[in-house]
């Protein structure tokens, strides 16, 4: 039953990175070829973004992992 | 019984989170390539956006570990 | 079985909370782009917007604490 | 078997409430942003408006509480 | 099992009456920015929409308090 | 079993009602922001189309009562 | 067994009629705000219209009250 | 069993032909708006049409009845 | 079962042929008020056209009533 | 079982053929309003395609046939 | 069981083909329409892309031939 | 049990290729029509897409007929 | 147990190349079409794209290969 | 059970990683198409993003491979 538990929210975990990423990194794309003397600057908040959009699945895959091994 | 509640608890948070903060950053670095001279009042608002975005989906994974662990 | 319950109850408050509040959080910024000397007021409409967008959720979290804990 | 109900209820409530107060509170926010003049009248519409949304999501979650203490 | 149905009947009476408010009031609210000189005639519709909106989803709330209490 | 049957026939009733109010009444204001001197008009044929509209849920709503009680 | 059939037959009819209705009274205020003059012909198109729309919705719900009353 | 068919039938024909008639007749309002002195041929064609959108789910009506009565 | 198989037929056939038949029709009727000159033949391609659409819902229709009588 | 087997069979047949037929009549009859002097060679463009598009569809029906009497 | 894989099987295949096909087919009616001197070219890459397209879907039928025949 | 998991593997596969393979075929066409000189490169290019695109289903392919016959 | 495992695995495998690839070749014809004197960049760009698109389904694909033969 | 909790785990990782990639590198593509001077620098962006949208699904699929064999 922990598998399938594990395996439901490894499943969640891609699919919000996965939106969520999708969506900041290619605004960031179409923002650098819009202004590109602002490259940096976007690419940095972009690191944040990813960062902050990243922190909710990564939490998820370490439920998920400790639901296969530690149990 | 409860591991497959976590991963629910779990995967609920990460589409939840995901989606918002998908949402709120892309705003923010397509407002900053339109509007270069305002980029840190926006970047500041983006962190205060992002932390209220996560408030829920936080206790959304505080309860996950909690019928991981606890119980 | 309260287990699942508290499950379904912080998954609907995680996905309900992260789609009001992207939404507010993300037309505000898009406003304070446009009309920059009207920070003030939008950031200070957000917040109140971001309260009552999340007096339900919390409900909800409060709900699914206490299907864990109390029961 | 009042638990699963009880989540039920509050799931909805919640997804309900989200989805109108953002909807509310957004167009608030953009519209203030277009006419600054008005800001205090469309600020007195929202609280009516996020008050008429909200009636029948608490009443939900009355309904949930009543499901999870009194039975 | 009434507790399951006064659930499902909530549900759906949040979900529609959500939706329903949330276009109604949020296009107030985009007219009334347009054309501030309505405002007041703007606002009595809005009630009366509400009301006629709130019709059916307060009917099926009185139906789940009776399958709570009254069965 | 008919208590399920009444719930879901609400459930069917509100969403169904919801939706098509909230067309028509958000329609309505939007057009009489554009034409004003048309209030009157439009706001008549908003009443007949809201009746329209609801004799079907109303139905369901007579049919979930008659399944709650008379059965 | 007949009750829930009966639910399902009235869940469709009020959905099927709720977009349908919906969909044909908002064009026909929308079309009555852009010309005036013709508000009594399409007026007159939608009642024909709506009576179209809700034949086979009309005939869900005599269905439903066969099965609920007359088995 | 046939109760549950014929709920399922009539549910299909409901939907189907509240989406396909919804769609005719508002565009033909819509069309008559927009140029009126073609009211009569547009009204003509759209009795047409609702007839030829009907008739699949007519037929779904009579199964229905079929199995409500005859089996 | 074969009641609730011919059920299932019948429901695929109306929303089939219901989607189909107001995609034809309504765009029929959208081109006959650009084109007013090109009716007679505009009319009658949507007729050979509701003839091609309705072909394969026709056999389900008939293997439907072959589910309900004939076995 | 090879009842329902061919119900699901002519339930996806219906379908597809309905959103294929319904895409490409639509577009032909739009083109033939803009383009009247191109009408003959767009609707026998029309007619084969229709004819493709309803190939695997019709081998659908073909299998729920068999399913329904060879078996 | 594999009469309902066959279904399954022709199921997929059936909606697969009509959306490609629809896509295709509906393109490039549109497509000859605007450029009526590609009309040969134009209509040679759709047989090819016909054809590509319905590769997948053959194979899906002839699965479920086998299916319904040989086992 | 091996034959619905060739169908489902076949059902994906068909829907999967019919997607890509639509969306890749039909924009070849529409560019074909705006840019006629680049015809021959650009087919090319669709030839090499479409054999990317069916890379993955063709394998699913594969693996519901040695589902259906190896086993 | 392991076909069907093999069977979901190849499914979402399909789906996700077939969408990503779908988006991404179409994408760079549309962009050649614009741009004729970036092709060859454009068209290396689509490879690298493309391959980078795959390399998760391809892992799925291998999944289901060893659930179906090394188990 | 691990056999379907690898599946569904390797199913959200390709699904995710599919709709991540694909929205990324068809901006690119379509970037690059407007401002060919930016090539490079979009170009490196696009592998930093590729990466982290990948990061979470690689560790979907690692989880789905010990699922496989380890257990």
């Amino acid at each position: 039953m922990n598998y399938i538990a594990a395996a439901i929210a490894i499943m969640g975990a891609a699919i919000g990175a996965g939106y969520g990423n999708g969506q900041v990194i290619s605004k960031t794309i179409e923002s650098m070829a819009r202004q590109p003397e602002m490259s940096g600057q976007l690419r940095t908040t972009m690191f944040i973004g990813v960062a902050l959009v990243e922190a909710v699945p990564i939490l998820g895959v370490v439920i998920a992992l400790i639901l296969v091994f530690a149990v």
